[in-house]
């Protein structure tokens, strides 16, 4: 990490990241209000520190031994994030250190009707972003594996009803992308791009989704430790990405016997994630629990733990939906959750 | 499960009775305010149902396919617990579906001084029960095993203080039991028997603890699913002692890397619990996390989740601690954190 | 799964697969020494097994409840595996149900030289395919990624060296895949087609590979259980590429404090595998263990359980590699451990 | 850990030991044929090094810091343990660091007539200590919990019955312990004093079993690391009881989705457990797996991999068993496993 001088010209700046590329690695350069920081991306090892440190313009030049440095709190501290809490902003809506953002929308786009449908429902219990799901990850090749996954015909034609569904009742879209082949199709029509927990271990696939510069939305794989959320989400901010969501969506529950949830939750996550990064978590309490009748508990649970949004999914009958229709609540029944987590954030926010 | 009839007799009662002796099994015999129900202890297929079904007095002879029968909802509303909750009475303490009830105290009673200097300082605070712990369970045979561990005459000075200080401040004690051998000598000075994460799975133990009749305080262990932790506190009812307490304190992280939490709290399981059972179930987040930073929001997520209580591990000099102190609050911390789940319990209850 | 007479003719199974496509679903055809059989792809609850199995030439039409069918033991059956094992035969080398077929090489290509010499090395120590990793799948982005990452050129450079190396010393060569856009390229140069742990989950990648019609190697993630191994091996298999190598690699290890392995194998992975599918099964005990003196105990362990092969890191030097040092053999110890495994093998041989 | 001079006297032994306990700690002494090493059993921290250094007879006094220290590798060194490799004598058997010892039996025994009889049939088979379940540990208070759980009188008289049976066909016998109120009783009856997965974390008992000074069978519980496993073998070895059989029964599966097996055997363990202690290690497959084609396999893979003997399951007619059935092998298909474990040691002992 190269902590420039408040001083330093773009000259001083050039030199500085000809010299780390000079090493083989990259440079991020965070320009903040009062100062410039450089982070190097790779190894730094093959980095001369000590003649970084002598360079113009240069304030200090440290070493950092994490996997996940651009994205750390250290990090924003000097670049400028206030309280290195970032807020994302993805259209009207700020998302991060202050009410909980909901996202909320079908699993799957069925038809345009439905996504219409759902959408001006959602809007009117109080949600602020629109997802859908398009293209389906699924365990089984069996199974249906959403309306996208037909040809890039098909998926164009759904994304262009998230996008008009979108616009038509002021929320901006989101959905999931699966594979490299589809990043640029989705980037014309979404606002957030989201990587799900199937794939947040695929490196390839956060390069190229990090490159079209639009918020990502990354969720933790069900096997994953915090550490390797983190350590991925990584692989977004070294392409000069820093607007990440990091979404817990619960990881595989342990021990013998009936599991009663499809995932266990890691609230922890989110105060841990929001003591070692500068990014705002939001969390998934759908697929963390797969059962409706938790959906309004683990949402209150998760703001009271400071998490800075949902991410719920809805339906105007649930058990219509091809996809998870156990635990999508109705739009009734999400405004209760919208309304009470309100006020608990409320309360929370007096506190701190 | 047997349900009797609501002018079934007593001959009508110990008929049913007999006849599962009989077959080899063990009867619980549950006395509601409106009617009787009679649970088999051991296994239904030996039972003729048939033939208990048309004994004087039974209304219903059903078989239950379940390791928890004893402790389940459908059990509770037969013999009439309210809304199947059960509320647990530990002298003028009420835990269940209510105010969310703080245990709290230090990790280790080191010395009477710093015990009754604790137990004043939560009570100021707004702790309801004293917890200390005297019998230590730990990983090392190295490691500090507790002011109990030296012999029967040390632990049962601590635990005259522990009744001491509760008695000096006017709030219940409990404390961990870690061996048959200590069982009755821990009875004659505690209110709640506590036995620990690491003993969940000792049967033994539990039946013997379970035979002292007072409330028990079931902690799940670190590798167990929700269904274990039903299934072996129901070896605690089948001994006729349906005062227990359970206790979600985390299970052991999943995944690769650096862990920033001691255990992942699965807060999800309060409702779980709660909809599984009657019984009332709180959280130890000192435990759980092991980082005095995570208290406040674990707490404030758990009784957001619904919990009916929290166990806290408070010192006034947490540095000063012999066991545990990364993970101790204050007792001025600890008045932030009971005020707070005070007032996000206040629109919990509004909700439902 | 629908099964042909002996004597149905190409038209009668074109117009199954005609059926099978009119509803929606893809149609595999296997055509096996006796008979033909026809898995359908995609949701089963949408074909008319009534009507299929009244058609001309068909014998039975069954639907079968898995997320994996094509890669089932019942499935073989009737195309004619023989045993319903099945041999993938790369160039001269035929890996399964015989001998252990031993995969052998650098964790990391670093230079034309190195590799020559590895590649000598192992052949003389009784390896039969060469392994060598150009792009690297890292949890660090600030880790060295393969040489492969520094683009596509050098990428090419090092895939040629590979074959050069496979075909200097008469082996087949195997590279590890990490994201679509570089599959074109990498089925040029090799053998067989890696699909790593950390993209286990990723659906798009296998079914792009997969239609290489190369054989393909696909490891277990370490979060999967054997069922999502399975489920995703299915992905391969419908595009109708059944020449599929599954590799046991090992789980994150589980419980509180130190690990003494990288990761928990899971050897009876192995007979689970042979008795669910015809697919061959290998074992990587070196990230497996991450332990240079646990390959051979773990190596002959595996070939003890039945496993049908070993892919294995070698290096002559391993303290001078720049990945995985710690877990490499040199040739000299894995001649040692191919020797041995051949003993326990013809041990094994005897007893099925 | 102290290491005394070959030419120490007694009294310079006492003295040490005096010192350490004048510190509040205890002391383990272990004489070897060539020299005398003395470790301290509690906090370290709390004694003078170099004080102790400098006492007469002293040759070395070294911190330690791990949670085990008695049963390590290093400890062994001292004290003249071949090769580090302890062997356990039991009557005649002999079991570490030889032939695979194989300890066969019924899970539970339900009659006398039922125990001779497979006592004799693994007799024949090749067994060398008898095993049988008496009090068995059950996660459901509604299961058969074994024929000693009815009261201590008919606990006696199965204990009597496998002492008969052992004596009738010369072999040692094994039965697990539950609780502390049974140990006087079982230890008049048994050779080995075995504690089971469910009881690994229950300290009080591992020192109540330690003290009967027979040798004990410590099996690893199915959520602990291995390091756990060895923390906790040091309560038996504090007690001065070195005759420690560790064993490895598998970890709770991971993933989503269905199991094949009951549990995950950890086979690495088997190697690893080698290099960091003395002790020598046993496999269970029956419990591990849980399915009776997968013990000959695993039962290989153990020996290949090191292990020092194999707990099986047997019965004459699996289908007949109370418990476990489906795990249960004939002494059949015992005499194949036996034959086939020994084969495959003959060549890895060749290799060593």
């Amino acid at each position: 990490m190269i902590i420039m001088k408040t001083d330093a010209t773009e000259e001083d700046i050039q030199r500085v990241v000809k010299e780390i590329e000079h090493s083989g690695l990259r440079a991020d350069v965070s320009r903040g209000e009062y100062m410039t920081v450089i982070g190097p991306v790779g190894d730094e090892r093959l980095l001369p520190f000590d003649r970084l440190a002598t360079l113009p313009g240069v304030k200090e030049a440290n070493r950092v031994e994490s996997p996940y440095k651009l994205i750390s709190r250290e990090y924003a501290r000097f670049f400028g994030e206030p309280g290195a809490h970032r807020t994302v902003v993805i259209g009207d809506v700020r998302l991060g250190n202050g009410e909980p953002v909901i996202i909320a929308g079908p699993c799957a786009v069925e038809s345009r009707a439905q996504l219409m449908r759902i959408a001006e429902e959602v809007k009117q219990a109080g949600a602020h972003i629109l997802r859908g799901g398009i293209f389906k990850p699924r365990s089984s090749v069996h199974s249906f594996q959403g309306i996208g996954a037909t040809g890039s015909e098909e998926a164009e034609e759904a994304l262009y009803w998230l996008r008009e569904a979108g616009n038509a009742y002021d929320m901006p879209v989101v959905t999931e992308i699966r594979g490299e082949s589809m990043v640029d199709l989705v980037a014309k029509y979404v606002d957030i791009m989201h990587i799900g927990a199937r794939n947040m271990y695929d490196q390839d696939l956060l390069v190229a989704v990090a490159r079209q510069r639009k918020p990502v939305l990354l969720k933790r794989h069900f096997g994953a430790s915090i550490e390797e959320l983190l350590s991925f989400s990584e692989y977004v901010a070294a392409e000069g990405n820093k607007d990440i969501i990091l979404c817990e969506r619960g990881i595989v529950p342990m021990g013998k016997g009936k599991s009663f949830t499809r995932y266990t939750l890691d609230l922890a996550a989110i105060p841990v994630i929001h003591n070692e990064t500068y990014l705002p978590v939001i969390l998934d309490p759908s697929h963390g629990t797969g059962r409706r009748d938790l959906i309004l508990p683990m949402s209150c649970a998760a703001v009271a733990a400071g998490a800075d949004g949902l991410m719920i999914e809805a339906h105007y009958d649930p058990s219509e939906a091809l996809v998870d229709g156990p635990q999508m609540v109705t739009p009734d029944e999400l405004k209760v959750i919208i309304d009470t987590c309100r006020q608990l954030r409320g309360i929370m926010a007096k506190k701190n």
